[in-house]
């Protein structure tokens, strides 16, 4: 059995995780490249990787390149690995505009090779779960959904990085960031999309380092779905003491579920009479999530869990299967026209229709 | 000790609640009239009242009377009480708009008696603790807020009441009942205003007991408070499995609150580092929380528990004390000119300044 | 309809419980007496309540007596009321020893008057619930219990009072006191008794207010059901953060209920498959916990509603109802062995057998 | 950088677990052997792993071998690994009785070879805080313990496997199982030992297919730490809807620590005044804890990520390391003396002196 070859692009904590996620789901992690020779190096040798020498160089020895860069350079890097032909899992958001994001989505696909983005709350087995009872119909007809993703890691004014440099992150920060997770998750549980939206954006801190801050550090939504049910999102990188807190409510006429990324081997199943929070255990769980859930009962999966799960789906899809629920491009451009309709809305104090682009947004697979 | 003597408009779960409440807080209650002879009757004799003829001969026998009538009767009912001169407490929303209810707080002003509003999650210590590390600087300058009101009670298309006639119960259904106690409970943990706001409505079903439904099921809503906070909130009645969800998270520059109703024992202390939840324990708890905790740490308080130390507390008023957190009819008003800004922003689809009365809303007791 | 007048006998935190309850409960409170007059008047003012110049004069004005003197003076004060005919509500424990509590069981049945003792953890309506889930069959033949109750205000070696010496609260003190509630809401809920136990016992400080301590602290328990099941039990007073945390699991063949006093509105149900967490809610629990379900789910219930469920059901008994699961003279008593056995296995390091009164314990209702 | 050779001898669910954590913990998994050839293939092959054809041809191409075979091989298995002069690690119990374990540990150290025991829940981040709450005295003179380790997966009587015969699995079945994990934790955390203990045992079904039962399915025990600390803990495998729920609660004359593995990103610090629970976040850790949290608060670690942080410090160890609180052969000696301790209790009815071995227990490392 010849394992997969895994480069990885970056040296961050992506880097890292992105490493550990290759090799938990069986590939070869056969190089790393970052901003800088001595970067690379650096970024390398803890991980026991061999440090690549140019992007060049690491698509060459890969089958698969993991882009981890900052988010202004995805488009060349994944541009770049298109070019060689190999696949490519490509960090969110996908690009800095909607634009961009779909000329990617479309280059991958030309391309014939595939491409995903790691959405990777996703691959909890009740976030999974969550999914089929909505498209089983347990819940009914939709009516509202309730989400947040919180953060506090920009709380402080002295914390600064390359997030916070438009340039270098693009014209949306904290959404662009993490409100690209929470409406993925959404339209994924939902099985429904964000037809327009109301957003209001805000600035906790005026300077960072130093420099004007331009991009925001919290915003507020009302959408409104395909079949018409209303949303309330928040998204906030500056909330004292949540450090990671994705949560997700979708409510219909028959019933509830209610999803918390920090608790992510439970979910609420809500119901008039009746309501109950069950656990992540095979015996109760529909196929696709009961796939996923790779350790018994009660011995608690994780973050690492959830990200190995998407690596080896994206390697399963590679060696030629299908399996469900596979974030891919498509889904990455999504998200970016998402965020690009949030600035526009906050700028503008109006409602603002997420238009469907000029090609349809490819099913859910 | 002359024990108070309150009398009970109404004959439904809230004139239950009001007895409980006016007995655990020491009074007597001397009669209760409901909508007809018969229903006076029938809800007085369970609750070992005497049943009075009329809403005068009621106000008669009484010091103050609890008005707990259909909305549409508040006017009515509370115009009776101020002008016998006795004090008032009535049920919210304080009127059907607001305007109504701008005019019975200035008429109950000039009547000098006092005029209370059972916005009672105002008395759970807890929340007290919420408004006290607000009030006392530890959360620092306000972020943002986000917060719910949730129940299910009228998830199912053939549930149908009072509350769904705009004739009986006013323009605004669930945002008048339970979304009053919602922004009434974020003003008063934050000591800010929502100056503007931005809204949508949704009703779940057409039609309800074989008559076209008119008034909202849930609201989802973006708020600006008066330091420039971002806010998040739903409200829905209509949301399968939560029976009485209210949570509110105020997050600022320093640190976080988070409470929630249907644990009221319980505070979420949020930090950069160090979140804690604390518990309702004398010892830990600053003053005006420490009064409301009346049985130790560990013997749960509940529902019945905060509307009795918001009966004590407009009864102390009456006694000519000053409890502090009293909602008053100014309370009320305020609410409902929420609500009417809420209703007109979900019309037009744009941003709506709540602006402050001609006279100005009286000081935060 | 002739309210009912209740004394109280006792001027600390039970005697204002004890008033609240009666009151809620619909009964007059006629008088209070402490151990002087000046107690008596200190004690009774505040609740608004008469101050009683003896226990005589007190339990002439009464038609019901509520002990709540320290453990010692429970016997003379219980034989009092019963001379005189009155009904009588005794606090746990009922007396120092179980022939003393089997006497005043024997007495109050002669003397043909209504006898409880407040074991008020009886009438959370979950507890309940637990109750009816074990007796109808639900959870099969039971296999093991697991139980403690914990609190932690004899942490600190400068704390002392009454109950620290054992003249004033018999010879049993952390047991006596909370883990008669234990064993009593034990077989409430199996609706089986303890047939043998192994126990330990220890001090945790040596001396308290200049005195030797000879009473324990805490204490650690196995025993064994009717039906041959395993438990394992645990009391403590000086468990550092734990206010008040009495918890209680039985698991049968079919299935475990789990209750938690201090989140009294929860209800988790264990099963192979599908374990879930009921809330508070009349639409799903079985008659007898419904009963005592007084506010909607969502709205908190807590301790003060279960002292007033007791007292209420106390007083129906009085007016000639059969109400379920009132702890009577009986179950106090069989505490009170319970309590005797502990103290004797605790010294001689032996199983203990807790040996059937040579009068058959009564049915429990 | 050379990676470690590692080989798994054993088939089942421990295999996949021990392979993946070798993964991650950076060795190559070298070869698998099960208890056929048939059997090794088909473990070997879905993890992409290369069956052997013998335990001898494993041991000679590894370094460090995983022995996961049922309970009564691991001492043929370690001794032949041992002579072979490889690293060990042998799954728990570490032996079928104390004095076949206490050989292993001698066996082990006379070889001078690194011999692990994967007690992995010491693994957890916040274990290893409870750890350090106590040994940094921040818990004062340890007063009480208490304990659980309750699972259900031998609920139905129908359900048998090796476990169930004492020929393979040892005369203790539950205790042995998991009761280890219990006791190494409880002494791992407070850094005591047990002296003495007073056990009983339960057998929930005679027969289970066909066999009678002869092997404890739960056990309940009363405990004394070195220091006079009194302690309860209760041990099932019939616990219905408890699927692996460690539990343990250290409490002291200053405070208390709360650890549940369900929930093991979490722990409760409880204080007479401000009792808190803390969130896994390395800002608020101490150094060793800090250590193994490798993934940011709020990015929940699971069962697998403390069990690849055992595989990472035993490779540590023989790499010349010194990691903290590996679990070694004499802790894994150490548990099957308090199994031995447990069933002559439960078979005598008396308290068990769990006397210290002939040589000394090695001090914690």
């Amino acid at each position: 059995m010849q394992k997969l070859k895994a480069g990885i692009i970056g040296g961050g904590f992506m880097a890292r995780t992105h490493t550990a996620a290759a090799r938990a789901a069986g590939a070869d992690v056969v190089g790393l490249v970052s901003s800088s020779p001595d970067r690379s190096t650096a970024a390398a040798e803890p991980l026991g990787v061999t440090p690549a020498s140019s992007v060049e160089e690491l698509i060459e020895r890969s089958d698969v390149v993991h882009v981890c860069s900052p988010n202004a350079r995805h488009a060349e890097h994944v541009r770049a690995v298109l070019r060689a032909g190999r696949h490519v899992i490509c960090e969110k958001p996908l690009a800095v505009d909607a634009a961009e994001a779909a000329e990617l989505a479309e280059l991958a696909e030309s391309a014939g090779v595939v491409a995903s983005v790691p959405f990777v709350y996703r691959f909890h087995p009740m976030a999974r779960q969550a999914r089929s009872e909505t498209s089983a119909g347990r819940l009914g007809r939709l009516l509202t959904v309730r989400g947040a993703y919180l953060q506090d890691w920009l709380l402080d004014a002295e914390e600064s990085n390359w997030r916070v440099d438009p340039q270098v992150s693009g014209r949306s920060r904290a959404f662009g960031d993490i409100g690209s997770h929470l409406v993925d998750l959404l339209e994924f549980i939902t099985g429904e999309r964000i037809v327009r939206l109301s957003a209001a954006t805000t600035i906790a801190h005026p300077q960072r380092g130093g420099a004007e801050v331009v991009t925001e550090d919290a915003a507020a939504l009302t959408v409104e779905l395909t079949g018409g049910a209303l949303g309330s999102l928040m998204v906030s990188q500056v909330n004292a003491g949540r450090k990671n807190q994705l949560t997700l409510e979708v409510s219909g006429a028959e019933g509830s579920v209610f999803f918390d990324q920090e608790h992510p081997d439970e979910l609420w199943l809500g119901r008039a009479a009746g309501s109950v929070t069950i656990a992540r255990d095979s015996a109760v769980l529909d196929e696709d999530a009961a796939r996923l859930s790779l350790v018994p009962s009660g011995h608690p999966m994780g973050y690492l869990d959830a990200f190995a799960a998407f690596a080896r789906d994206t390697y399963a899809q590679i060696g030629g299967e299908r399996p469900a629920g596979l974030p891919t491009f498509a889904d990455g451009a999504r998200a970016n026209r998402i965020i690009d309709a949030v600035l526009e809305s906050a700028q503008s104090g109006r409602w603002v229709d997420v238009t469907p682009s000029e090609r349809p947004v490819p099913a859910r697979t």
